[in-house]
């Protein structure tokens, strides 16, 4: 007995031992050995939740030092390699919405080693691009692409008979209220295209959602397993007709009205035609690569309700979202965010200066109203939804609403101030135009994000709105050159019968310290003259016209004296100040931090054409191609118009004429 | 006995008589009674019923003589008189979507003397239109923006503390499926105002609708009515609970499961916190006008489902509801469509040309697939979904998800052709932009109705495409200027790796009968000479080109020889052929049908400034104003840019020139 007790013992202690071991074996870093999804296959579902482990730690680590964006991809590091685990990609077809989720993907998908070069100039871009790899199916910025995206590629699929195939876009519930994604809903409903849209409900966008279709997803979440619901329902049926002849009469009856009406249109979804699973616990990996696995085989339109925590794994990007939506650089220890240190007081952001303005302004005109689509803290709207809440709206991500709905407002004698980043106006353009312009009412758009976005890229840069504002009829199209200014056009812009009104500035810090001053009215199409000159003009349109300011200081210290005028608005024009240009300086120089095509210069073309002038006009700008990311001064210098290209083409406006001078 | 008979008689005499008079009384027409709302309110609600019946007689014999929109009036006759009798209008604000459904409205309203201008230049526009009448609350032509207007409205009304105010938008189920709509529904679920969103369900857009929604709202009309379904569940239960304790027992629990979840959430407009009401009869006047009635004492958004037959009351209309939609002229009594009667062979319709060329080239190029937002016989596209109905897809009103489907089909080697109308592009730039230009996508976007869409007006006019297209990179932009110009165009965008490709191209017939010639591949940026010249040269870009050939034929007559070309291509220009020009002609003359800010005429200016050109420039375009309705010539000659606007602007510059020698 004792030698049985003892043998037992010795086994025991040896079984123990290989357990030990092969948890030392577990716990060795495995996200090394792991470069591309093959390599993630390679390992057991029960290792999936410590290389989840790994990968949050990795971006924790890479985003904390270089930056980016940061609670999106914490929040679906379960979900990424769910997916690349239970898919085949890229052979299926993976589309991440908005994109800003994707770094976990990027690192599983090849591009761990160069994943600190995210967001710089010349590195990897902070979203999926098709260029960039063979992973990343479709590029993305903007949000709510990706359900239509992926029908496409289904379509598509279906179309050469590859029906092996998966299509899975991840979409947050905040994407699900844009339009473009319902549309994309209501035609995949009807077409019978192996299409999984997982929706990863999070309640946030980079602020908290708003609107009726969160409140909804909230109390499915809520309450009882929906799922389960219908089991119950079930279960609940089957015992009841057990009572009798009578019961189950009765029964029948209220199981085919179940059956037939409600249990079929009793989601959302599901009244769109999708099979609906979920919720489920987004951050149960195995879970998850279990039923996205089991999903493979339901054909036809489906959708996966997963329930995710923004920042999850960070305590500090969970407790506040939005702060850790791109918190910038942090100690990844302590949380602390690092800010840039400076012996001077900075001058403020643009935003700031938009946010505590239009308060200022809204205390003095109760006709002022606040509205953003799903952008109060990068617009600084929430500034005013703190100071005066029922008066300023974030209507979600639905920049169409958001205009047509401050159109509405505007019939009613309100002045909405509608604030949506340029390059996202580009989603309400007809908005502008059929609703506001063509009735001619007084909705202030400020254009948020004008010029570069910065590491944002291609998809978020402003580069198309004065070419795209200036040829509506009836808007005026404005650019501030400081804080000082864009408060005069907001004052400006606020008084009574201005028609529609667009002001756009910049990302970023303006140039005055001392910027609250009082609100001066200013004439609609009047510039101004920042100095005089003699040899060639300079006109710049809004904050590039600080750029021609320092230029115009170093050639003057070089003995050459360009004029400079703010244009200040490039629709209407200032024909005035046009006609005294073109009548003193043979050599004029348009800058500005929009696209060449068909921006301010080109008016100024016009205005010249028009009235028979033929200066030379040199114009600076975004050239027609579409710049990647880069911080905003890189952008500038690539593009040639910041303070060096100006320097540089007024010194080329002398050379030519030195050169016109001699051969006459 | 015979006395008692005899009184008795003579009394049930008299009775008829009372009653055929009073009859008689009852079918005297009421219309010429009623100009304004007011006047209707005057009526008994068992008057509404003859209102009814004459109100939708005089739309007939009005539209069978002038043309117009048809069978979208008919089909909410009683709905309109239902509304203005139960409603306070003007105080009430109540917007009409997209607007063709709107001519009861117009007559009720004050218009109806001035009815048979409708849609005729100088004359009523077509569409509710703000400073047309205080009636009209919100300008419409493009649709789905009913919802988030008239929540604007109501939002406003709430601000100023005016409760007892109206909001009430009138949607068309098909206007429902634009994301717009979506956002619209999705904000005002979470707004306390008093909104109604009346859903004019018919099934139709201008064809059939499609989508998912559709098929929802057909499953809850096709089946018992809703509210009715809701009361039988209830009755159910209680008879079940009756049976006896356990019965009971497992009735509660059902119940609470039911009202907790099910009931909540079983309907879609209820999911977005809506009140749904219905489905009603929309041709049951006097029932609308009491549910309208009871409708305004129940607070917060509410949405009544109404199910109408677009074309009531005209067989033929109610038959074929596309055709019918907008008939032109027709015979009110047979129903026969007229048909302007030519003895020489017509020109087809660029539409047409259309529709049997995508055909003809898919039928060659396997990767050709169709793509219109729910504009099948307005573009012809419903040719190919007849010949090839697994090609080509009709993705409802939804023109941005049109776009990102096009681009996800894309990514996977087909080659969509997505033909949208210039002015409803308007509602997919940023994914034109985003989804499609960025990534250097093989889209071929075929812009039909560019340039002024005639009585339409305003809100279509296609005028602003050439702007907001040249500034997007990667994208070409080309125009033809005949039929076979399109055939080639469309031939020589679907060849490998030709990234974003419009074509743009206007409404109605082209200018050649022997159209169907041999595909020829163009080059990428190559117009071409139309005639040599030595006094000026008209450039001219599309169908415009040949108003500049009948210009020259009258100028060459008087012993004036201008040149010639024709662009094809506004991006990328024809860099050779503009230093040919600029170098023989002093004096350049462009003409385009779309805006002077921006357009051709611009670019032709950003190449001249660029090299160092200083001709004259004349640019003959859409000046910077919105163009009410008209009839294209009508219009092209009111904007200066038809064949006697470019012989007068030749002229000038021969004057222009006669002086300057005289000078010199």
């Amino acid at each position: 007995m004792i030698f049985l007790l003892s043998l037992a013992t010795k086994y025991l202690t040896l079984y123990f031992y290989s357990i030990k071991h092969c948890m030392e074996d577990i716990t060795r870093p495995l996200l090394p050995n792991i470069n591309y999804p093959a390599d993630l296959k390679q390992y057991k579902e029960q290792d999936l939740e410590q290389i989840c482990q790994e990968l949050r730690q990795y971006i924790i680590d890479v985003v904390s030092v270089n930056g980016g964006h940061f609670g999106a991809s914490l929040g679906v590091v379960e979900l990424t390699v769910a997916l690349h685990y239970a898919l085949n990609t890229p052979y299926d077809k993976l589309v991440w919405d908005v994109g800003h989720q994707a770094y976990g993907h990027k690192i599983l998908t090849g591009r761990k080693s160069v994943f600190h070069t995210n967001r710089i100039m010349n590195g990897i871009s902070g979203f999926p691009k098709i260029s960039e790899s063979e992973y990343d199916t479709f590029g993305v910025g903007h949000s709510s692409t990706s359900i239509s995206a992926a029908l496409g590629m289904a379509v598509a699929s279906h179309y050469k008979g590859e029906t092996d195939r998966q299509h899975v876009a991840v979409i947050g519930d905040g994407a699900m209220t844009a339009g473009l994604a319902f549309e994309g809903l209501n035609h995949a409903g009807i077409e019978n295209s192996n299409l999984l849209v997982i929706l990863n409900d999070n309640c946030m966008s980079i602020d908290p959602n708003v609107g009726a279709l969160k409140e909804y997803l909230t109390s499915i979440t809520t309450s009882k397993s929906y799922n389960r619901f219908r089991d119950d329902i079930s279960n609940v049926l089957i015992k009841l007709s057990e009572l009798g002849p009578n019961a189950h009469k009765f029964v029948k009856k209220i199981e085919k009205s179940i059956k037939g009406t409600l249990l079929k249109q009793s989601n959302l979804f599901e009244a769109l035609n999708f099979r609906y699973f979920g919720p489920v616990d987004g951050h149960d990996v195995q879970r998850l690569a279990q039923v996205i696995s089991d999903l493979k085989d339901i054909p036809g339109p489906k959708l996966l309700h997963c329930v995710t925590v923004k920042g999850k794994g960070f305590a500090l990007a969970e407790k506040d979202q939005t702060k850790w939506h791109a918190p910038g650089l942090f100690d990844k220890i302590t949380g602390e965010i690092k800010k840039p240190v400076s012996d001077k007081p900075q001058p403020p952001k643009y935003q700031d200066v938009f946010g505590h303005t239009i308060v200022e302004l809204a205390e003095a005109n109760k006709k002022i109203v606040g509205i953003t689509p799903a952008m109060p803290s990068g617009s600084s709207m929430n500034i005013m939804m703190k100071a005066m809440p029922t008066r300023a709206f974030d209507v979600g991500i639905a920049e169409q609403h958001a205009v047509t709905f401050s159109a509405g407002l505007a019939t009613q004698g309100l002045v909405p101030f509608c604030n949506i980043y340029s390059s996202f106006m580009q989603r309400a353009y007809d908005q502008v135009i059929h609703d506001v312009a063509i009735q001619n009412l007084n909705v202030v758009f400020c254009l948020d994000r004008a010029g570069f976005a910065g590491s944002d890229g291609a998809t978020h840069h402003g580069a198309y709105d004065l070419a795209y504002m200036r040829c509506i009829p009836n808007m005026t199209v404005a650019a501030p050159m400081n804080e000082e200014e864009l408060r005069n056009l907001m004052y400006t812009a606020q008084q009574e019968n201005m028609g529609p009104f667009s002001i756009r500035y910049p990302r970023g810090n303006g140039v005055l310290t001392d910027w609250k001053r009082p609100f001066k009215a200013l004439e609609i199409g009047k510039g101004r003259k920042i100095c005089d000159g003699e040899d060639v003009a300079i006109l710049t349109i809004g904050h590039v016209g600080n750029f021609a300011v320092e230029a115009c200081k170093e050639l003057n210290s070089e003995g050459i004296h360009p004029a400079h005028y703010d244009m200040r608005f490039v629709k209407p024009l200032d024909e005035a100040l046009l006609h005294d240009v073109f009548k003193r300086y043979r050599n004029v120089i348009t800058v500005e931090d929009g696209c060449l095509q068909g921006g301010m210069g080109s008016a100024v073309l016009e205005f010249m054409a028009d009235h028979n002038y033929n200066s030379q006009v040199v114009r600076l700008g975004i050239p027609d191609e579409f710049i990647d990311h880069g911080e905003q001064p890189e952008l500038w210098a690539l593009c040639g118009f910041d303070t060096n290209a100006i320097i540089t083409a007024v010194k080329k406006t002398a050379v030519r004429r030195t050169t016109a001078t001699i051969a006459s």
